[in-house]
């Protein structure tokens, strides 16, 4: 490998997933944490730092930077994590503590901000003046590029699509809204549908699995719907509705050529997709709807880690 | 008058207001019409001509430019109007018809673009990074500042506020998406809101107007919640909720500096703004619910017309 590699991490609510990226966005190694094993915001640290570490000593050659990408609001002029509703990560300054602790350049965005520049510069928004991405996780995490630009807002704060409320009396979400579209279409909403439903369906495979003592996730419910079964199949495609209702919400406000879907929900690829096409085609305004695309991510669920490594590769260009 | 004056024509659903603006943003002679006089597109275009030619012949010198806040959907590029849902301009190239018609140059944006030009470069926003506008009146009008400048979209569509769900399974829109803002905050909504007190309410302040024959529009919802009516307080306090939740989403999407409230419902001021800031502190994301101004706009009504005015000049600085 060339000198010229970084590492690129994504931390998401759940999962660590770090990389030895090249110039070429080719990945070189990839070490997968859980993001929980940290309780606080010290334990946190020391697995963002093992996690690094791993991926330093399997690589070839130095490390030159090293990307984060980071489920939080991050100020961008100073890389302090603000806020997270999933994470101990409140006002931790996490690009400071990091180049100090790593001994590199460090830098921090959001962990959708982050997927939003690897998909705007190398993936499925390339060329796109106006764009939006939604990653559909633990919680949905967004980005938003307008006139070319990655839009952080005044404070490093745009492009929360998770916390859109497009239920106004709708449930009570972690941030503390009701209905926001993270309650109705993350991967943690798709595995309380699919539970519901294994609850409710006793004889569905959903309910097979629920007696076979199987965990009712939203990993199950992709995997029973790649594979025919019509009652997970219903269940993405619920989802996939009001993820069209939420792009809707997108397209109207942006009116973006291109939408792209990513997380570990996108899994679920056409399945979720076509149904959100669908609502999006009936209900959001013309001509803005004829024009979009809605497409997955290009780097899948990597959008993110590859994203930071893209950020860290600016410090050091 | 200097010989530098425009022409300022805001088209909303309902009104026509134009103006003639002088450098310093004066408004020598207002003019008023009613858009529906004109029924179909060359009815409507007549209209335009006539109240632009009315103000022209006011104004003490040269008129070098006009221009028009429509509320449709405008191609930046071709100043064609695409759609709009309350009038009949889709598809009319606005901007060349007008300038062979008039003989000056023409500039064309969708009005609430033009409300936010005004306030951004004049008014309410002056020097906000990023900031978004919403225009309250027969339907809602929206503007958004990203990076220091008006995001227009891939096609001239973005900012359009009034169709952001809020309520995914709520009442039909006139554009044929359902629970968008439009449908619980506009002028409209407002006016409807009234009537149905009137009816439940016999005895109310909204009762005794009907029961003397007055129309129950929204207007007079504000005129008696600024008397003092109880009633017509608490209509217009619901309002100002779903506002809020509006605004809630408007702050976790843009993470703006500013969101400037107009249009004819902002006459209601703070009886309106004070119950939407209070469901942003409850509901949106800290901190930028924390970081966010929420205020009327400067140019009250006029910012649609003023902005247009101020298009024009750019047209011939």
């Amino acid at each position: 490998m060339s000198a010229g590699c970084v590492i690129g991490v994504d931390l998401g609510g759940t999962k660590l997933l770090a990389g030895v990226v090249d110039a070429d966005l080719n990945v070189h190694h990839r070490v997968f944490r859980h993001a929980r094993e940290g309780k606080g915001p010290d334990q946190l640290l020391d697995v963002l730092v093992a996690a690094v570490e791993e991926a330093r000593e399997a690589a070839d050659g130095e490390v030159r930077a090293v990307g984060f990408g980071v489920p939080s609001l991050v100020d961008p002029a100073t890389g302090v994590a603000n806020t997270t509703v999933h994470l101990p990560l409140r006002d931790v300054p996490l690009k400071d503590v990091m180049a100090e602790r790593l001994g590199v350049p460090v830098a921090v965005d959001n962990d959708a901000n982050a997927a939003m520049v690897a998909e705007h510069r190398h993936g499925a928004a390339v060329g796109a003046s106006c764009a939006a991405l939604l990653t559909l996780g633990t919680g949905i995490g967004g980005g938003i590029v307008a006139d070319g630009r990655v839009v952080r807002g005044a404070h490093g704060g745009a492009g929360e699509w998770g916390h859109m409320v497009i239920a106004a009396d709708g449930p009570l979400c972690t941030c503390g809204n009701r209905g926001c579209l993270e309650m109705l279409v993350s991967g943690t909403a798709l595995g309380r549908a699919a539970a519901e439903a294994a609850v409710a369906l006793p004889d569905s495979g959903f309910g097979r699995a629920l007696a076979a003592g199987r965990s009712i996730t939203g990993m199950l419910a992709t995997e029973l719907a790649h594979d025919g079964d019509p009652v997970a199949r219903d269940v993405v495609a619920s989802i996939g509705h009001y993820l069209g209702v939420g792009i809707g919400n997108v397209v109207n406000i942006l009116n973006p050529e291109v939408v792209v879907v990513g997380g570990g929900v996108i899994a679920a690829g056409e399945l979720l997709l076509a149904p959100a096409r669908k609502v999006v085609a009936e209900r959001a305004l013309a001509p803005s709807r004829d024009q979009v695309r809605i497409v997955p991510t290009r780097f899948g669920d990597a959008s993110g880690m590859i994203g930071a490594a893209v950020l860290a590769m600016d410090l050091v260009a």
